[in-house]
């Protein structure tokens, strides 16, 4: 199931308080999650406000570093 | 307005079909935003499922890209 798998995540930074990036494995493929998350009754779960991007995405995102870094200089 | 800020938006990439990593300036300050993006009556448009980093965010996202690629070999 989704939860058995998400016992799993690897929660690998927080960009602010519960804006997290975060890996697991889900339906046999491993995906990167940006997303807000919230808390609940003493539990922290996803919130709607996110995405989560496939390996193809994450190489595309990561391989573009530099030109983001440079967009943004542009808008500086 | 955010129309006429919008019109400055630097799409960086195409993660896959629709869904972009764009850099922008709105309300004094510059975002990264990775987004889905749908088509109607002729125009592209923003989706609701994405999330805007400000650049505090895209900062420490850069900044962990390595872990990041850590935690997915992890998962393989």
């Amino acid at each position: 199931t989704e939860d058995s798998d998400d016992s799993e995540n690897i929660v690998v930074c927080e960009l602010s308080g519960k804006r997290r990036v975060s890996v697991r494995s889900w339906q046999g493929k491993i995906w990167v999650d940006i997303r807000d998350f919230y808390e609940k009754d003493g539990k922290v779960l996803p919130g709607k406000k996110g995405i989560t991007l496939n390996m193809d995405q994450w190489n595309i995102l990561r391989d573009h570093i530099e030109e983001i870094d440079e967009a943004v200089s542009e808008k500086s």
